[in-house]
Formats: C-alpha cells, sequence, structure tokens
C-alpha cells in the first residue's frame, strides 16, 4: 500500500520518472546512514535519485519528512480500522485490531523500517520527532475511540496502551531475526499487557 | 520533598541568600507565562528573583532546565519505590505504587504544576522535551522493574502503560478544579486501565 509506484513528470529533466518518490526515499535513507542525517543535503539526495530538487520538494517538504510522512498514512490506516471495527468489539480489541493492520503494512517494507529505525536511532533530534509522531497517534487512536462512544479516561487510556503495546512489539521486531512477524508480535504483546495490568 | 529551602551564598551580591533555588523557580515560571519562554532571558529571571545569573547558573544549566529538573528527582522517586515494593507484589502493583508515590510528591506542589504546565503548553519544543522525559521515566520504570526480576516485554510493557496511566492522571488533574487529590487519580485510571484491557 505504501510502495504504490507513482510516476512523476521531472520537468527540469525533461521526463516522466517512474516512483520518483520510492527512488528519493530510498537515497535519502542511504545518505543519512552513510554521512549521517545532518551532513546530507536535499540535493545529494536528489543527485543520488538521479531527479532534480525541485522533484524532491514536490514530494517532500524537507529531508526530515522522507522520515516521516508514512505517519499520515498510518494515523489514517488507524482511525479509519478503529472506525470499521465490529461495532460491539470492545475497545481495547478494536485498537488491537487496528494496530495489527498498521503492522501488516509496516511490515511489507521491513527493509526500509530497518534502515530508517537505525538513522533515527543515531540522532537526538530525530528520536524527539518519532516521539512526538507516537503521541500524536495516541492522540488519533482515542479520537477514533471516541467517535465509537467510548468515554474518557478510557479511550485515552485504551489508545496509550495501544500505543506501547506497537512501539515495544516493533522494537522487538526490528531488533530480531527469525521471529514472528509484525501483527503476530502485536497480539502477542496485547496479550502479555492484559497478564500484566491483570497483576500476573 | 522539593520544597526544602536551601540557603545559597550569592557572592556577587556579598550575602547568604535563603531558598535561592525556589526564588528563581518563581521568577522564571512567572517570566514564562508573562513574555513566553522564548522571549526570557536568564538575567531577567535572576533579576526578578533579586539574584545574580552566577547564583543561577550554579542552580541551573540553562533556562530549560528549570522546567526540567523535577524530571531526575522524579527518577530517583520511581526507582527507589519500585525496588522497595513488596517482594512478592505483582510488576503492576510496584509500578503503581511508586507512581501514587510520585503523584503524592507532585500534588505538594500543585500551583507549580500548573504553572509548568502552561507554560509547557504554549511552546512545541518544550512539549517535546516533556515528551522525552515521559519516555526516560518509562525506561527507568522498566529497569526498576528488571531488577526485581521481570522479564521482558513484561518490563517495558508494565512501564510503558504505568507511564500512560500517570500522564493521563496527571492531564485529569491538573485541568480539574474540586476534584480528587493525584494519587487517587493515578489509582482510578490504573484500575480503568485494568478494566479496559480486561475488554470491558
Amino acid at each position: 500500500m505504501m510502495s504504490v509506484a507513482v510516476i512523476t513528470y521531472d520537468r527540469d529533466m525533461g521526463r516522466w520518472e517512474p516512483n520518483a518518490r520510492g527512488r528519493l526515499e530510498q537515497a535519502a535513507l542511504e545518505l543519512y546512514a552513510e554521512r549521517g542525517f545532518e551532513q546530507t543535503t536535499v540535493a545529494e539526495i536528489a543527485e543520488r535519485a538521479g531527479l532534480t530538487e525541485r522533484t524532491f520538494f514536490r514530494h517532500f517538504a524537507d529531508k526530515r519528512e522522507v522520515l516521516f510522512a508514512g505517519g499520515e498514512i498510518l494515523r489514517e490506516l488507524l482511525v479509519g480500522a478503529v472506525a470499521g471495527a465490529p461495532e460491539f468489539a470492545a475497545p481495547i480489541e478494536a485498537a488491537g485490531a487496528a494496530l495489527e493492520a498498521a503492522g501488516s503494512m509496516i511490515q511489507e517494507r521491513r527493509e526500509y523500517s530497518r534502515q530508517r529505525q537505525a538513522v533515527i536511532a543515531a540522532n537526538a533530534s530525530l528520536q524527539e520527532r518519532e516521539l512526538i509522531k507516537l503521541a500524536s497517534l495516541a492522540s488519533a487512536l482515542a479520537e477514533a475511540l471516541r467517535q465509537r462512544g467510548v468515554g474518557e479516561p478510557a479511550a485515552s487510556l485504551t489508545a496509550e496502551a495501544g500505543i506501547a503495546v506497537f512501539k515495544i512489539a516493533f522494537e522487538r521486531w526490528i531488533g530480531g531475526t527469525s521471529q514472528p512477524g509484525l501483527p503476530q508480535l502485536i497480539r502477542e504483546s496485547l496479550d502479555e499487557l492484559k497478564a500484566v495490568t491483570a497483576g500476573r
């Protein structure tokens, strides 16, 4: 879903460029890994991708957005999945199903996710941005639960706990080698959360 | 506990100053509220407190630390309370007791907390810093649980869920008027988390 190819017309190079966005992403990740995020310029990313800066800026507001544009897609997917959960599903089950759906989407791009995570881990300001992204996903999830009629503080608690489950499952997935897929790790982590809150 | 008076010798003014730290904090909060955090200088904070810049820098590394120095105290309190919980307490109960203890400490400084929260809410970079503080409290809590022999991912899940409970209880407490105290709101939020994860 995130890897849909889009053909972009590069005015400066005077040709249609297949999957310009994906090429820019890949070039950016390579350069961030090689030189560091701070040391990489948009001009270098465009050059590595064989595209122009103008094309870069048609896809991304700045070099940081290359790493965080997926957050918006994730937010929409979570909100849509919560809204679409069976009417009588408990809030935690609606949130869990949404997080598993997000996990399936992320899992399709494991190598991208791993590269992205390494770049973020190497840069304090990107780590901050990632925390903000997670906090805003929790807010969106809470709002989607309130739209289903879940009251407060139940909606916020479910959303925050859900994002905690997601975060920990993601860390296990990205750090592991031969292990279960991300959706399964999310399910297992949610079960573990149920166990720990039950005092086990 | 956080309001212990300390007498500081102000070399430039050539006198001993009672509770210089508290006066600097209060002056800083007033100025941040009046002028905004970015627009306030350390010189202005010192002047408002009737102290010198040199004295300011003996207490705080910079003007941001005035708002975040308490995070370290909170971390130590949480870690100590988890370590001191009864040997057979379930992880979630050990974490809950620690968070209630933190809540008691914060509650002693309600007006300070309210002013601080208003300053943070008005500034995006301070909000980021607050998220980082919460994330580092969750890490410290997880480590304290592992020291008790709690495995992973149970320790991290308990810690993240605990910090989520704390955050939501704090928001309810700081936003409310005549309501229960913070420790009680933490207890209630933890009970609510137990209920939502149990699918209720």
